[in-house]
């Protein structure tokens, strides 16, 4: 029996048995090259067919607009790369100040090649200025890359009207959702996205898959070059986690959002519990308009750090910020850009998954609690 | 009982039920993101670290010159778009007519981008001259790119010359190395290399995980950003992939080249079978200097793709040229360098690995050569 908490989902997800027992046949006997011409290949090019098939109509996509790629990370950079190759003019970029790591990174990189960036700031709930967005366009910016729901704090941005506003204005629009995917429905259609992002072990699926989502029509220079994926992206595929990514998806489309349900109910309750149990404690971001899972929040006094190192102790695992940020752990730019101060207190993330139960939830509540009154004390 | 016969090991090989086992844990239980801070995540970071340990030790070079990437394709990438970027005054690049479609690909694209490449001729055994490698120098060469070994022939290159040769004149050397390792011992200090790729699954770990060698000093720049391996490649590390392909070097250091014999008595027993048994055949490549398991054969009047069709009703797999150019069975670039005449024959190409046996062979060679009679009776 596993006693372990894990309520870091938003980290990495355990993948589901489901899925990975649709990939093991492709990590034994099933073997083959997708690329080889003989019949043995077949099956497994079929079998990626039918992941790609998934993956698009989940994201309401055409199939031949879906690139299997190692991450979220290659989508990002691919997606940001290749809209800067399509508008060889142009030179400048929005995005906002609550991205994820490997935007942010990818934005530093363009900035030193002498691209002007606009961070569309955020208010102390983490949300983004339409108006802002709308002022901060010029003729000649070549991308709006605005995240769908945010990793630390779970804030869903408005990417209808981004998209509208975008669309409009003849601008390209990338999508890091990575975090919404199976927490909230995507259309890619309705939602005006020009590249979109995900990735597959925040779904269920292991570590080292990701989709890039284009747009039909968007004239695309791949980031890896070679004859797979329709040449967009190069290197033998990585048949098991495709067929993995490919299961994920269509359990996110049988489940039809209603386990989310259940997820938004378990966590409501944790927070009330939080709420009720223990004093002095801060919800941070966008309370009305967020993913269904993620909690972020901070007691009065205390740092996540320490809050994190003790509940380890109890088996209970939380986050801190983003795990793609938290090795140096630095002070979390998205709490930064929400003005918050984090000299006395700074907040844990905890984010729940499909696997969560109402008795963790309440073992975690009730050591929570204890954990930080016993910190108060020693302080 | 498993009757298919697969002799098409250089276009991808079965996992190893050693290296398999290594994984499943790390795609079951121990699931935790290595860049979490949490105990739970301390295990799986430890052990990618062992696993670039394995990887540097394989290569005898530091394990703070490994990078995990998704497939040799994206190594291949980085690694020239590298000595691209690190060299920003220079517009001249040396490789060869018989690199993988990957490296081809990429040249292809800069050619585009207005810069120079020296493609260096290959004689009618897919030899490369080293006077021509030395003559094409220029003062703003700003790379040597040459393979290993050839994938669709075997072919050993000259890499300890090259390396000499680039390191005299200051010109990076980047060496794709994808088919020569786990074949032939490699050393990147010998050998002068300051890059090399390697992939997974041509050494019995999955498809979906690389190595990029960068030499220590060598300055930098990801092609995919996020703090992950040592902020030189982004995202979310592939841990049981990462882990595969640690086990698989960990296996070749242990093996010490010893099976690689026997598999190369192997290739050669059968290639005295098929010189025996079938009439009007050549074999191409470097006979004398090649890999030990890789044999390109033609068949006087028979067509490799024919030959393939026909063998694959027998459950017997071979190549023709590369699965990375099979798609489109387009005529290959190695033997066209080589100035093969394909219009009347064009070779398969037999490529064996660990898992052959010696009656597998006897009967692959029995069927082959009624195969080859009846095609030939059929004209």
């Amino acid at each position: 029996m596993n006693l372990k908490i894990y309520l870091d989902n938003n980290a990495t997800t355990k993948c589901d048995e489901e899925i990975l027992n649709a990939m093991l046949p492709y990590l034994k006997e099933n073997f083959g090259n997708p690329s080889s011409l003989y019949s043995f290949s077949k099956e497994v090019k079929d079998k990626v067919t039918e992941a790609r098939k998934n993956v698009a109509k989940l994201l309401n996509a055409k199939e031949s607009e879906i690139i299997f790629t190692s991450c979220a990370s290659e989508s990002n950079m691919s997606a940001i790369m290749n809209a800067v190759k399509n508008n060889p003019t142009k030179k400048h970029i929005i995005t906002t100040k609550v991205e994820h790591a490997s935007i942010m990174e990818t934005m530093k990189y363009f900035e030193i090649q002498g691209y002007e960036i606009t961070y569309l700031s955020s208010d102390n709930k983490g949300r983004i200025d339409l108006t802002e967005l709308k002022n901060s366009i010029k003729k000649d910016t070549l991308l709006i890359c605005v995240m769908m729901a945010n990793n630390e704090i779970g804030n869903l941005y408005p990417i209808n009207e981004i998209g509208e506003i975008a669309r409009e204005n003849q601008i390209l629009f990338h999508c890091d959702a990575v975090q919404a995917v199976g927490k909230v429905k995507i259309d890619v259609q309705d939602m005006k996205i020009d590249t979109l992002s995900l990735s597959g072990h925040k779904i269920y699926a292991p570590k080292g898959i990701g989709v890039l989502y284009v747009k039909k029509g968007i004239s695309f220079t791949p980031l890896i070059f070679g004859h797979q994926e329709n040449n967009r992206r190069g290197g033998t595929e990585n048949v098991p986690y495709i067929i993995g990514i490919g299961k994920a998806a269509e359990m996110i489309i049988k489940d039809d959002y209603k386990s989310v349900e259940k997820l938004e109910m378990l966590r409501n309750q944790m927070e009330v519990k939080i709420q009720n149990g223990i004093e002095d404690v801060y919800f941070y971001g966008d309370l009305k308009n967020r993913l269904p899972n993620t909690t972020n929040v901070a007691f009065k006094g205390l740092k996540g750090e320490e809050l994190l190192f003790v509940l380890e102790n109890y088996e209970i695992y939380v986050g801190i910020g983003s795990a793609c940020n938290s090795k140096n752990a630095e002070p979390s730019h998205v709490l930064k850009a929400m003005g918050i101060d984090l000299s006395n207190s700074s907040p844990i993330r905890i984010s729940l998954g499909k696997y969560n139960t109402e008795e963790e939830i309440d073992k975690f509540v009730a050591t929570l609690s204890r954990v930080v009154k016993m910190l108060r004390r020693r302080k």
